[in-house]
């Protein structure tokens, strides 16, 4: 199959099933892709994430700019010898964490200067600069250098917009090679109008797949999903959406019955290095002393390493004598929860099933708190 | 075979390859043992260390009782179940980590009364309660208790011997379980007579397996290897002889050409949580700027999964941005040295070569230092 072709299998509501094609494998969508952010997925080694179905991984430009640096990763063969990951790698274009993590930073129509939050030392990102970086990586999806704006600043929004519309056709100029797919990041804070021209606009040019970027960042969930609805219908059908920092088990199914083909998020990983532990009906903090004589596992259904291998009880006694083992266990799990729910909600588009399921999960979600959470 | 025999299969000058049945399987010797101190290997799941050929652990009694407590252990179905480590186990009985890690203590004829290094709450060890501990633990060897004194003074090591022995014997008339090996630690500080005298007394007693305590605990490493010497002759042939918290690659190669069958050590867990490695060669600390373009695995021969996968500049990336993954891969690393090296010796014996292996390895360790070390 030729790269970066989409092929949309099967639509129930507006859920979608696909498979996406990319130079290292079929990423068969809806996906989940869980983060590596220095070039791991912090506590678990490749096979652990080979084992528990993870397909699709990210990683962070900016930090991989500042830390190893693009050059050396280059020299190294790309991201996928580096850090050994040999299914499709996808990354962002440092846009984002511009905006969220660096100590200072100036904006002009030409690209943003920062500070590292590592040491404070000065750098600047263009389109063309994040483009070349993101070569560099040698990821199988890059992204367009964009603005994350506040959400709810009409004015600032605005201009936010025109920068990040400039900037997305100045890396489609930029970009050279031909084994990696750009895909577009269109913005708009929580207005319908600027979110629905720039959906249009990424439309309208040549990206193989179009991000929804600037949600889960300040705004609340009811306006993330007004958004997600504004643009299901704009957007080309036979292109890949991906919805950029979402992934609680409630943003996935919410996100999925809304058109949506691509998650990220680091929740499932930084929860596990908090002792919290996510389920079908909710979450636990196996700190809490209830889980100190438990024999059960995790979720009983569930068919990861941890849940197949290791009591509450004993999980609850990493945590509390502080072993890194706990973050690594925890990991496998949400990671794994996260994957085979949206499996399922692959299977049931498939089955045209979507609509039950989605209701019977936000029913039994949270309603059927476990104790101790 | 009955358990707990031990079947002396060749000797090579003082080399010995042997096989100790336990309940969880056969353990050849020599033998290195990774340390689970608080019932995990730390950073690794029982699935990694299984890879890399781990045959017996050892865990600490001091640690488990004060947390998570020895009666929800066997509450658990012993430490195999708790901890999911089907192959044999061994436990310390809390004698030397009483004496280094606990904030206070008295010493009387009866036992131990210490204040616990993690809340200051107080607890007393008698070798009747030690061994009442390790048999809620439930591990296939176990540990008299005994009192591990300050290796240069005659006056008390001469006295705390006199209590080691009678703990001894007060050890085994407590214990009651038969899937059990109470193996009896011998002291004696850095005095010839008094280890010899202990080893003797040892080798009275009806232990399936004898310790050897209180080295590497300040002494010189001439000195340790001479009081090696002292007991190898007294000690019987047809029991496994276990010293204990020794595991440089140097010290299993003295140990071993010494007539020692099993050791235990942190050293390569430690070190690899503070980025250093071992080699047949020396040691490195892949932190070093040296290694940032290495593309390299940490040992060209190795043949465990971090050497299969990564480069040591993929490695040294993850020390330098703090990541997680590094204590676990370095551990791999480390433990999966000293087991290979502590199998080549095995083999060394059995085809009579011990002495010739021994020399050559003396002569290459720290002679070719890698860069950066």
């Amino acid at each position: 199959m030729e790269h970066f072709n989409f092929r949309l299998i099967a639509k129930d509501h507006a859920g979608r099933a696909g498979e996406f094609v990319t130079p290292h494998g079929v990423i068969k969508t809806p996906i989940f892709a869980p983060v590596g952010t220095q070039a791991t997925v912090k506590a678990l080694t490749p096979d652990q994430l080979d084992a528990l179905g993870a397909t699709l991984i990210l990683a962070n430009t900016y930090h991989l700019y500042l830390r190893p640096g693009a050059d050396l990763i280059a020299e190294m063969g790309g991201l996928h010898n580096f850090m050994n990951w040999s299914g499709p790698i996808l990354t962002d274009s440092g846009g984002y964490q511009v905006f969220s993590l660096s100590k200072r930073r100036e904006i002009d129509a030409g690209g943003v200067t920062f500070q590292s939050h590592i040491d404070g030392s000065t750098h600047r990102f263009t389109p063309e600069s994040a483009i070349a970086i993101q070569e560099k990586l040698g990821a199988d999806i890059i992204l367009t250098f964009d603005e994350c704006s506040e959400p709810y600043d009409r004015a600032y929004n605005e201009e936010a917009l025109e920068r990040t519309h400039q900037w997305a056709e100045r890396c489609l100029s930029a970009k050279t090679r031909k084994d990696q797919a750009l895909f577009g990041i269109l913005q708009g804070g929580i207005f319908p109008d600027l979110r629905a021209r720039s959906a249009k606009f990424m439309a309208s040019l040549d990206f193989p797949g179009i991000a929804i970027g600037g949600l889960s960042v300040g705004e609340t969930k009811e306006e993330m999903l007004a958004m997600l609805e504004v643009v299901d219908p704009l957007l080309p059908e036979d292109k890949p959406r991906y919805l950029m920092g979402v992934g609680s088990p409630e943003d996935i199914v919410e996100g999925v019955t809304r058109g949506v083909d691509m998650f990220d998020c680091v929740l499932p990983t930084r929860m596990a290095r908090n002792h919290a532990v996510l389920t079908r009906t909710g979450r636990m903090n196996l700190r809490n002393a209830n889980f100190s004589h438990d024999l059960r596992p995790i979720e009983d259904d569930c068919d990861c390493y941890t849940c197949q291998t290791f009591t509450r009880a004993y999980l609850r006694h990493l945590i509390v004598a502080q072993e890194m083992l706990a973050a690594t266990l925890l990991s496998i799990h949400n990671l794994r929860m996260l994957i085979k729910l949206i499996h399922d909600l692959r299977e049931t588009i498939l089955n045209g099933n979507l609509e039950s399921f989605s209701e019977e999960f936000r029913q039994n979600f949270q309603k059927h708190r476990p104790k101790g959470t």
